[in-house]
């Protein structure tokens, strides 16, 4: 295959996803080829960072402390990026897309927050954008959503779709800790940032949910109206109530279709303990995907790393330097559905979502007590799934009261419970946290 | 979109996942179209049973019982094959690839034994042959090998891609019945055929696994050389021990890169019971896949049925049509690597599978007995990872070992095994399956 010419790429940011993107593209070139039909190669890299980007590079690849001279040279025909964040990497992308280059990015923040803007002027200028390594890592997440299930309405999906929240979460269940000292854990052993705000509340999820709805139901990139709650203020005092009614928690990024628009939501969840996304443990990612024809499809592997997220990145350059010269056409729509073809919908307030609920309520030891809170879940039209109430230790005047829900509409559930926290026998505040049967 | 001609489909077969293919084309169709670009329509069906096929499909689709006149219709753009088995479909497909047809089949079988043939006459004709729906119904697992994993050299996949063996498996373990009788559950419920021999021998999963071996590893269909076990010889007591011991039984479809060649099998397999594959039930499909970037990524869904086997014929219906008109080499290639740049690798006999064993034996309840057994191991290179001696019931004389072994060359074992079957303390056959941590 030397006679064709090889496919030039332009990498920007050299760190850990773009190391592990060079290494594999050299450790694999020749199989990668013959897969492709031609060579790709790193033709230029920008860093900051020079001395450290000629420690990986070979000294065939041109570095660049600009990022810019890369996005504007005409040898290259495709630039991966991999600076993350919403501002240079912004410029550079339009920059890229202005200057007739594909690009490929794991950029999930910049699609989900510039996503619109971002494909409007890719389609204007016949480029693809692609985006596999910006959800999920290496799991082909996006293909499978957007390829794999074409033929379905999707009804739902929901996923495990930030590693250092799962592994936070899996530690505080197994060893019975604390959040706090589990985050120390996890940042130690690399699977949390120094500022972790990101991650744990939830934000890094919500990119993703918001890059899945859209590509899922054919909608526009809506991050401002996602909900988004994190897993700093769960307690493992409801970890071990959630497992002994059966299930676990987990930080789930949902996008689901309802009639009146979607819900896209991301918070931690109960899910019942025998299902298969309750059992991905660790820093591992999942997503379970619902389509009508299909039924419910599931999606596992690891969710972030340099290689597993170079192997998305390259997945995304073989399938540019296949369809490089080919008509707009030919190509898969950047979100599903074809430029013109999206819909509208709006994202549903939180308080319409759709679920059910895990409360937890500390009660004066009392008989009556459970009656009250009964009667007020039914006036709501709240049905009662399952309940544990913990006997009152000896000499104790308090006492647990633990529920489970069936489905209901999020803002009956709350002004049920502002009742129930209204009981001068319910002491503070109810927890509550959303449960889904999946 | 009504400005774009709509591409023509003609669907030869309406039954199962025919039926299925209309019903979710009909009712999906604006979502399609907004995905694909463009109206697919089913404008000819041929089926035996015209009377049949009249009430399923509108009165604008035309009918015929001769499925060669729709493979030489110039009005029809592509032909969808649900026909099966190997005679009448082998020649219907080469009809259609000769009248410039692209090509869309659920056909296992006949891509097992004849795909090198059929992919070759595809190429010379520049037309597409795609096969989505043959390996594992809705999951989209082709997709995922072909192009979402093609960054990495594949290491090796193992999946449950029989969903009547998973089922029967399933059931035997639940309810701790002999085989014999949840077969007949399973035909009763529908989920075996009467002649269920095809599944429950392996069959089926080995024209899977083929398939998935030529696509990962970029060879051509050996579909001849692959090893077959079915589970009709399983016993219960087997499936409990192996409980006992933290695995679970499941019939794995194995394809194995190794230096000298391929492996390619299919056999009951014990799996540890905390891994996904090992808690995928029933009718479940779910194929594990190890990329030597990525890691290990796991595909689960419904691996049968109308709808879910639709959901893949129509993404593969939809990714013909996007490529329709487009160059060839804008098209993912058939065996994911180039036409030509397939490799001949061999199958390994499977006297040369690299793996852990299971060995049930009968013994003479008396000293020494273990020390001989573990002593023929020891001169083999066998390592015992656990065993399980049964103690003697009052009264018996003889007792069961149970042991689980390292990783060993299967000749070693067989070896060894015939060994130990010559001992006179050992009563009959020793009982092997094999053993895959994944």
């Amino acid at each position: 295959m030397s006679q064709i010419k090889p496919v030039n790429a332009g990498l920007l940011g050299i760190g850990t996803v773009g190391g592990g993107t060079y290494t594999v593209l050299t450790r694999n070139a020749a199989e990668i080829a013959r897969r492709a039909g031609r060579e790709i190669r790193i033709a230029a890299v920008a860093d900051r960072n020079i001395e450290h980007a000629r420690t990986i590079v070979g000294a065939d690849v041109r570095l660049t402390s600009d990022a810019f001279e890369v996005v504007r040279d005409p040898e290259i025909d495709i630039v991966i990026e991999l600076i993350g964040g919403y501002t240079v990497a912004k410029d550079l992308v339009l920059a890229a897309i202005e200057n007739g280059k594909h690009v490929v990015t794991a950029n999930k923040a910049l699609l989900a927050v510039h996503g619109n803007e971002i494909f409007a002027a890719a389609h204007r200028r016949d480029v693809m954008v692609a985006f596999e390594a910006a959800v999920a890592g290496g799991i082909p997440i996006i293909k499978a959503l957007r390829e794999g299930l074409s033929a379905n309405r999707i009804q739902w999906v929901a996923g495990i779709i930030n590693g250092t929240t799962n592994f936070i979460l899996s530690e505080m269940r197994d060893k019975g800790l604390p959040f706090a000292e589990v985050l120390r854990e996890a940042q130690r052993l690399g699977y949390a940032e120094a500022d972790p705000t990101f991650d744990i509340e939830g934000v890094d999820a919500a990119h993703k949910a918001t890059i899945i709805s859209a590509i899922a139901f054919g909608i526009p990139m809506q991050f401002d109206k996602a909900y988004i709650e994190g897993i700093s203020r769960l307690e493992s005092i409801d970890i071990g109530y959630a497992e002994q009614l059966g299930y676990r928690i987990k930080l789930l990024g949902i996008a689901r279709r309802r009639a009146q628009g979607v819900e896209l939501r991301v918070h931690p969840t109960l899910v019942p303990a025998k299902c298969l996304l309750a059992n991905v443990e660790g820093a591992m990612n999942a997503v379970l995907a619902q389509g009508d024809a299909v039924g419910a499809t599931l999606y596992y592997g690891k969710g972030a790393g340099a290689e597993p997220t170079a192997s998305a990145v390259i997945a995304d350059l073989i399938d540019v330097t296949r369809l490089h010269t080919a008509d707009p056409e030919h190509r898969v729509p950047h979100l599903a559905f074809q430029p013109g073809q999206l819909r509208d919908v709006p994202v549903l307030p939180i308080g319409e979502t759709v679920t059910s609920y895990y409360l937890r309520m500390r009660v004066l030891d009392k008989s009556g007590v459970l009656a009250d809170i009964a009667r007020i879940l039914a006036d709501g039209d709240i049905s009662i799934d399952a309940m544990i109430q913990k006997e009152a230790g000896e000499g104790e005047s308090q006492t647990d009261i633990i529920l489970l829900t069936h489905r209901t509409v999020e803002k009956n559930a709350d002004a049920a419970i502002a009742r129930i926290e209204a009981l001068d026998t319910v002491q503070g505040k109810v927890t509550r946290l959303r449960l889904e049967l999946l």
